[in-house]
């Protein structure tokens, strides 16, 4: 019998959209391996489809450092399922990891897993990273012609190959000239003999913390990966920077700090706040589920509940897309609620989280059976009622379209959809794996959001506001600090060097 | 590497409570192997370490009946992940299925998964049960007495063996006689060469619901099985009937049922409204979601959210434990709101449905970390407030007293845990597995909330009680219609002649 | 990936004939498990499907006795490939073991892997059976129409009802009166929970040998599992005998034994020793190796290699098909040079023993690539010589006729081969799985040798003839010591009362 | 349950040398993959722990070659098990595949299965490789001072840094550049988009032949990868030279080849005449199977079986080790059966093929046990005879005593043990993975012939001697033809350069 093959990237999302990952590192732990498997663990919804663990370890006898990895496609649990991995391979104090979304099968695309592990003229190195480079086509025909052969089609391997490459003697210099010839969004983890280092892009496209555990220094995307191990969050690493933690280091309780290219305007990825990460993490120094709630109040402002005439319109139904959209509709509802006393926020989708393939019969439509799997309405709380249903984003549509489907089975009296994010109409090439601009609803109806609404079959349809998604998100500096190319196609950092590989990875 | 072995029951539930059983047929139709898997994927939660099918397939050539079967341990979409065994191998038009939790592990165990089938003088015989049996221990002896031999420890096998051993030539009769003699809980699909039986005993412990689908006729555990394949709820099983579905029935579009010895007094199993059956499923005639939530509903009137004195105060936050206490939670709290309009029902808990193995480093609790993997606090909501837990029910007690731990580290003010449902202090015999009396953390407290409530670190405790419970649940005759021996140790079917063997199948 | 599925009967054997099984018991050895385990390895050749062992463990505390169980499809190495199993789950003193040739694949056919484990009204029974029964339509019908429900389609079984029905008081009893209402041919292990019995039809058609282990007792299929093991083979448990080992018996070092049924006179299998056992083993109290050596022996006096007139002629070369005719080979070549001492005993086919999967190019034969894989040619050996293949059998032809286009292709001037078994013309139902009759190419050709020979493509083909064969294997009587049923369609024990499923069995 | 972990290379060989790998290509042809899986297939003695295949797929649509790749740790039929990746995945016309020696388990030795594929600036690159390189030391550390990082600790991905770093514009000087500056022992295949390489070292240690299957051009370790797919055996890829295929030397029929460095003296590697090679193969243009029996035949000139001088003394029976021996067994026993009429070769030791994980019971060796699953003695046979066992070679010295033991068992009156080879004192560096100087029993007995043989419980010991061995293999040139470093501590290649890690690859 085949073995089942879990797409488990369909298991607790919905969307087609993926990030792409999430990093963890660890410094001076005697359970490295095992705290960051659980750091892993907590990232799993940014990448789940391969995981991998590289350690640091120190060989007393030969006053030397093996480096130990193991990685495989799957989830964090299935990957390390066998403790001895752990602790009988995964030695050492020193450690960094990677769960990641990625192509699966062919047994090529095994060497696309992450943590990378290489070995140099300096020793051992071992990379974890978070994003997408955008000058890869320039950086890759450069060091071919200098006779470097790929052996992956991945940013990351380009990045050890300008390592490697560097004439600097210096580790920590090596890595800053290596940085300051890469364009793009990247929160990277590297683990060298004895020295953990993170850095982060000049524009702070993707998330980075920094924590702390007792003696031991902690870095992860998110972090819900420090509440998992009582990890204390102390700061993020700043956008350009370059953290370095070694033995001296500890000591002190200092850390060693540099800055990356020059110190670019901030960019974050606003699509972290509207979906990607957890709302018990914060990141970009903001709580996600404090800027969550209050994106679904900022819709609730823009696009109220219909109909307060009648008592019996009053009893308007507020209902969420478990999970994913579970905050924003809170925040949604808290402010219905203030005018409309007689709204009610419902559970209207039961959710399934066991969802593995799904068979059709023949006149079947395979991707509605797979919404069928997912949820199920309650019908008593739908029956005869005005529904909004709060969701993140609509991005294809397709599912939009299936999930009101079967609302509307249960016989609503009418169903408002409310899209707590502007309309998707662009890719993103920052490290997030959007489908291309052609299959974006968005563009196939010219953001015409009454007609994607008749599409969806909603009763109406309201996207929440670029201008009022701005005012809901948090500022360092100025309202610039964000990327928000995937709304408006204005992208921060250029793409024109993108090399053609690097596009078709996700193609795949 | 060793393969992970998944542990399915912990993915939903976060309690030491498993139902016994999901029980799926289907009658008259190309696609019943399809049907049914769909069915009981949609009965997962009822079941999580085994399913199984067993379809009768017509030989036109030999004008005979074959019997196909696949089962193994596993969920539903690992048993049946090779799509060829639903189409190649489960041909024929009706099928029955099963859901079990059930021990693991040893290939000897491997036996008990259902549906059994079985040949006798009467052709094919397969056999989908969901409950238990309490007069099993004098039944087996007598039958061993007989020169009966057994290959399994199930209630199962026992009842196959009443039906080759009747003396009845009707198959209709064989199965009255059979089932007349065993006493307990049972809700069964039994398929035939050409024929699909649904019988539930007297007291309709366990639910069992009828439908149809055009042509075809189905049963099911509960309607959500019903809803995923478009199949229109007709009626419930009655207590103590058995329906049986042939050719010529589905004909006349009527249908033959009998009834089983005497009709008893009803006696629903109480906490498949509390705990069991999924909101969006409709049990004995009624829909869960709305007896949920007045079940909420009454809690709160009894034990309203706390302090109503300040402002502050006021801003009572309501959590629910994810998924299980979600819909009792919404109706908690939309009586709180009624009379504290500041209260807020918010999202305090974040449930991660990855869970997999826990490795413990020394000196660690496993079962600390276990909840760690599963559940993390969003600080920004509990920090600083009084905070109104609302869970389903207490079994030993261990799981919620690290729940409360972990919001704790949140530095809530106070934390009142509200249960919707009474203390349990004894075990079920009718097919739920909860642990035996002495570890009910109720019996070891005698009882007393207050030093509970201490145990587990909140600042108040309040169940729901019994006679609230009552008042929440629907009637068809009056109030005895309900088992609730786990609250009360009120056994309604005598529990005196259960056989060792089936009170030890719940120890491995 | 699809996991692979290694067909083992493919292994080492290159005949579609397959054994049904072998057996293996142990009394009262702390290393049960691991000893059986052993046994069963050496065994393997009889049947390389499934496996499985069964223990009976005292418990001491409650004075009970607990049997354990592991069994699956697949080879013994590969079933028990988990030390864990033979050490913590096998625990025990007594233990039987199954080796198995059975149908793959589906869930259902699981049921059938031996041994079978019961429980009934004397304890806990189970049981290891090599043969098959011939009077199982009769017994079946009876014990269904007593009310009797089988949950497989195996012989194995029906005996076992028919020891939980006897109304005899001892155990004892009970098996001599199920044994004396089975007719066919069997050599059984059972185990209860304190004693071991060994069983063999009153014709001896199956070997079941009898040995000494220190203080331990054994039985098994053929002496090579003593050997690997330090057992010491005592004799065979002789044709309708039963030995039963108890606590008692192995005090005293004497054994029980009883007399089923009417002694007959002896039927051994004569396939044991053309092809089966082991040469290494002894069967039927004789050792294989010699009795196969002087079956080559009488081969060579019947049909010598060709031509002596000239010096080049003399130099024929013969050859063995690996591994099987090996010894036979012998037998015919020793013989040969006698009177030709030119001739040469050559290694003219290379066996590759990894043998899997074959796939097949467009417009290629699938078993043409099967023997390809298998086998491969010395050119140098055999090229423009006069090569006598001396094979074992002929059944379908199919294997031989691809062997010989094969040998063809390494340019010999002649090739002759000789068979050390007369023409194979009929099926045998007393345990071997041979095809149809007319799917045996003897019956296709009218036993025509020439004929046959021109199909399979040789210069010349001898089968060595019936009379020859009596004459090279040993007798304790007279000459119809012998089954020869399938060379001669005379076959001595009655088959009218045969199972349609246990005909069946063999087509899946 | 743990899978099991078959150790294939105990299958079909028992001592402890293993061969590194073998190779293989084909250029033009629709089947390449299937074609390179049965070349693989028969290849799978020379590396039986990982395999993998590499094919070039044209791309009509964008003019662009494709690499696809698939490979594992496993059996070839195990790799490949599933047929989906040969036709579905493996797709194009070209192909290039390996079988390795290599160490198991941890993910990262992953990296280490060959083929290796990687990009460069000329396009695609993949390389099977089978020898191993004297001056890596230098050669890596030279890469990495210029900022090369290496993925793996493998000779290979050496060849393919030098490659890539070729200032040469024509791929041909490229490679030819490449390989100028490799020393050491190579028979290497390489994969471009459109041409196919073949390349041997100077010395010619390892064997790779040159062949053709209708329009198709193919190379292979041995020839018996070219039996099994038909194709034509042309002559060996020669010493030093580099042979080029691609579409215009297919139109011709001719091809282009290339001489790498200098010329020198042949030093074929003596144990593949042995040991290592199949008798059915060709190797250094010579069959394996003439020369092996010559071999034996020395050996039974120089140390002929004892006593002939009674009638019983006589009947000298000599018996082989199957399957490693079996040809020079031949030889060795037609050359005494000349002066000794009496004298038998008999099977006296039975190989079992099934032989996986070895449980062992408190007190036993587990190597002894190792032994008995794959041998059993027939007693009969060597029971008070004069047995003489050839076999080919003894390393450490281990499994010869265990064997020896367990015919010491069978009473046989004297044992004679020859070995078709000269004593083992010295590691090869050059492919062969023997064990340190240390652990050669040669060694610790100083080549005492007599000690050593008195150490393996033997009557008598004999090794060939080196100048009978070197009387016994053919000669292009002269007696210098041969690598004997082995036996004679004579190292023909510098081994001054080996880099650490290169040796310990051996050591995991």
């Amino acid at each position: 019998m085949k073995k089942i093959k879990l797409k488990p990237a369909e298991l607790n999302r919905h969307k087609s959209i993926h990030s792409n990952c999430g990093v963890f590192g660890i410094y001076n732990n005697p359970d490295a391996s095992i705290l960051t498997y659980y750091g892993l663990h907590a990232l799993q919804h940014r990448g789940q489809e391969a995981a991998g663990i590289v350690t640091s370890e120190y060989d007393e006898k030969n006053d030397k450092y093996k480096f130990n990895i193991h990685k495989d496609h799957g989830l964090v649990l299935s990957v390390f399922s066998d403790d001895k991995i752990l602790t009988n391979v995964l030695k050492g104090n020193s450690a960094i990891g990677h769960t990641r979304y990625s192509t699966t099968g062919s047994g090529d695309k095994r060497n696309n897993i992450q943590p990378f592990k290489v070995n140099f003229k300096g020793g051992n190195l071992a990379l974890s990273h978070n994003g997408n480079l955008t000058n890869t086509k320039y950086l890759r025909e450069k060091l071919q012609n200098e006779g470097t052969l790929f052996q992956t089609s991945t940013d990351s391997e380009l990045i050890l190959h300008l390592i490697a490459k560097s004439k600097e003697s210096k580790l920590e210099d090596k890595l800053l000239e290596a940085f300051s010839q890469v364009i793009g969004a990247f929160s990277i983890c590297i683990l060298t003999d004895d020295k953990l280092f993170a850095i982060r892009d000049p524009y702070g496209v993707r998330p980075l913390a920094f924590g702390k555990l007792n003696d031991s220094f902690v870095f992860a995307s998110e972090t819900c990966a420090f509440d998992i191990i009582n990890a204390e969050y102390i700061r993020d690493v700043m956008p350009g920077e370059m953290i370095v933690i070694d033995r001296e280091s500890i000591k002190t309780g200092s850390e060693k700090s540099y800055i990356i290219g020059t110190a670019e305007k901030y960019k974050h990825c606003i699509f972290e706040y509207i979906y990607f990460s957890r709302p018990d993490s914060s990141v970009f120094e903001e709580k996600v589920d404090k800027v969550r709630r209050k994106i679904g109040k900022n819709l609730a402002i823009e696009s109220p509940a219909p109909g307060k005439d009648t008592p019996e319109d009053k009893k308007t139904v507020v209902i969420n897309v478990p999970d994913s959209s579970n905050t924003a509709t809170l925040g949604y509802f808290n402010e219905i609620v203030k005018t409309n006393k007689d709204a009610r926020h419902e559970i209207g989708l039961i959710r399934s989280h066991y969802v593995g393939r799904t068979f059709i019969q023949p006149g079947q439509d395979k991707r509605k059976m797979k919404v069928k799997t997912k949820f199920n309405t309650v019908k008593g709380v739908l029956e005869n009622r005005k529904v909004v249903i709060v969701d993140d984003s609509i991005v294809r549509g397709t599912t939009s379209k299936l999930l009101v489907e079967l609302i509307q089975k249960a016989e609503p009296k009418e169903v408002h959809l409310k899209i707590s994010s502007p309309p998707v109409i662009s890719p993103c090439y920052y490290g997030m794996d959007f489908p291309t601009a052609n299959e974006l609803i968005a563009n196939q109806n010219d953001q015409n959001t009454e007609e994607i609404g008749k599409h969806l079959g909603v009763t109406s349809l309201a996207y929440l506001s670029k201008e009022k998604l701005m005012e809901s998100v948090p500022y360092k500096h100025e309202k610039t600090d964000y990327c928000t190319a995937c709304f408006t196609k204005n992208y921060p950092i250029s793409i024109e060097g993108l090399d053609d590989m690097n596009k078709n990875e996700f193609d795949d």
